[in-house]
């Protein structure tokens, strides 16, 4: 804060609050100066706020904890930043209002560049065990749930024994709504589970993750029900080129553009680049999407104990789809995919 | 919209988007004026909103869909309406940028009052039909896990079971993150299920949904392992009198205020009221928390079609919680309970 001369900040973004001061309720607003922190939630989460909260002093607002927070913030400071793509317009409504009239105007600055999910995207050693434990968690799931795979069961009961399975081993809960996609409806990029029954043959694409102590999970890997196409297998072939290529570009100072490109240029290369309609990948960690973006033209540098995605795709609509992803850590020489399951080509 | 004067409208918020057109995809901005809707997404739904969207022109953006449609929306209009507790302030910027620089500055007014999420509350026949049997789910769901509750199993564990047997009967996922609040942990309202054991004495509370073609189901039961005390059994009576007390207070034209009301006035008597640190309850659809609030001072009148939760508890920090839910419709001569599962008093 100090460097960016910030004399006092408004966290209220949930994965944000937790990361900062450990308090995981739904309802939060923290002011943070540099002498202090100050947490602001309410009734519904007396008992918890004072379990779960490190280093801030917490309040239970009898009204509104935004508001309430404002209102200590305009007694602390002259100015206070926020976080824009995490602020409604109308909570900011509430926020002047908070604080204040005479000092309402112009209080709240919008920050330029966001401060904590900046900070959150490279992890620490104790927030890289737990990612590699959600990881390792994903990889035992995928290896217990191939061998069940059969045409004719829905694609949401196979869902609903993965999830069961991840529930079972300790998962507070998915990352995300589990996607299995199948026939023709794996060239949904987001084909969440649907009652659609695994056909005799077709790719079923199986993407999912866990939450472990709040750290998210996620992989995905398409295999192939019945014998494929030669079409099929070169798509195939092509995707977990792109993959490995991306994976191969992922190191300390490399550009997440660069990572896509790498992925892009191959598929590019195999005549498959207009099928490939997604970025490379994303940060993860206390959330399933964070930053940095691994997506074209992206210039952040990739630094060590940055986690992401790496997961290109071809999609083509009516026929099929494929996607390969893993989860890498970024390490001083290089990655080290947190995600180790073999991606070869399985046909069952 | 023309009643309120609107000539054009920017929805960007899933739930509003799909309740008007259709679209379940995460990302998407929907312009909507008089005469024409369109629907602007991103290349990984390009299968999927073609699929799915009704009433609306597809695009799908290059870039931003969100900048795309405003774009168009500055063609269209002189200004345009957005949800202000749906936008935020980042996103704002983006939507002023992508109209033309002479319009941005006042193009955009932000709704006084809630537009779609208004309409959204009350559920025509073939919405209640879907609530309803979102809700069969949950009651079908607790009656089957019931006997299976015994001490020593991990909440976790048990939320795995319900939450699979949910999928089993084909729910897409569930509402929220299964709560399973078991001993001195029901005294925390949103007390999700940890790897804690069901103890041989105490409360055990059970607050879950189902979703079932996007519509939320919402429940709360909490039992008793083991004998309980003449502290905890007066308690439980004063919840479930609080609850039904409310439920019968539910009918076109009452105000939300008064439903929590009834609730809160009876609690008050039996000296519990200040740990019923909540509201009585909240809309439920497509979203699990949706307007109306039914919470002290709402004056917003019920009117047939809406449905309500109704879901008075009780949290004594330290020592035990009980919260009762059922899902209410409010119908032309009252109401009718959706989850109409027992609220007895149930000792294992």
């Amino acid at each position: 804060m100090a460097e960016r001369e910030i004399q006092a900040l408004l966290v209220t973004h949930s994965p944000d609050v937790r990361w900062l001061c450990g308090f995981t309720g739904s309802n939060a607003a923290l002011a943070v100066t540099v002498k202090q922190a100050a947490l602001f939630t309410d009734g519904r989460y007396t008992t918890q706020a004072r379990e779960e909260t490190r280093g801030a002093r917490v309040t239970i607002a009898k009204k509104s904890a935004l508001r309430e927070c404002c209102a200590l913030l305009g007694e602390l400071a002259k100015k206070a930043w926020f976080d824009p793509q995490h602020t409604t317009v109308a909570d900011l409504g509430l926020m002047r209002s908070g604080v204040n009239a005479k000092k309402s105007r112009g209080f709240f600055v919008a920050l330029r560049e966001p401060l904590v999910s900046v900070l959150r995207m490279v992890k620490d050693e104790s927030e890289l065990a737990l990612m590699e434990k959600a990881a390792k968690l994903g990889c035992e799931l995928f290896e217990t749930m191939l061998p069940r795979m059969e045409s004719g069961l829905t694609e949401t009961g196979f869902a609903a024994e993965l999830e069961f399975e991840a529930r079972r081993r300790g998962a507070e809960g998915m990352s995300f709504e589990t996607i299995i996609a199948s026939g023709a409806r794996s060239a949904l990029p987001h084909g969440r589970a649907t009652m659609a029954k695994l056909p005799r043959k077709g790719f079923v694409t199986l993407d999912f993750g866990v939450i472990l102590k709040g750290y998210c999970s996620d992989m995905t890997r398409t295999v192939h029900l019945g014998r494929a196409s030669r079409e099929e297998h070169a798509a195939y072939d092509a995707v977990l080129e792109a993959q490995e290529a991306a994976v191969a570009a992922v190191k300390p100072g490399a550009r997440c553009g660069d990572v896509d490109d790498a992925a892009r240029s191959v598929l590019k290369k195999a005549g498959l680049g207009k099928y490939f309609t997604h970025s490379t990948g994303h940060g993860v960690g206390l959330e399933i999407h964070e930053q940095p973006r691994v997506a074209a033209a992206q210039g952040t540098p990739l630094e060590t104990g940055m986690t992401i995605t790496i997961e290109p795709g071809v999609y083509l609509p009516g026929k099929f789809g494929i996607r390969i992803e893993d989860m890498v850590a970024v390490t001083k020489k290089g990655n080290r995919i947190l995600t180790p399951v073999s991606k070869s080509w399985i046909e069952l």
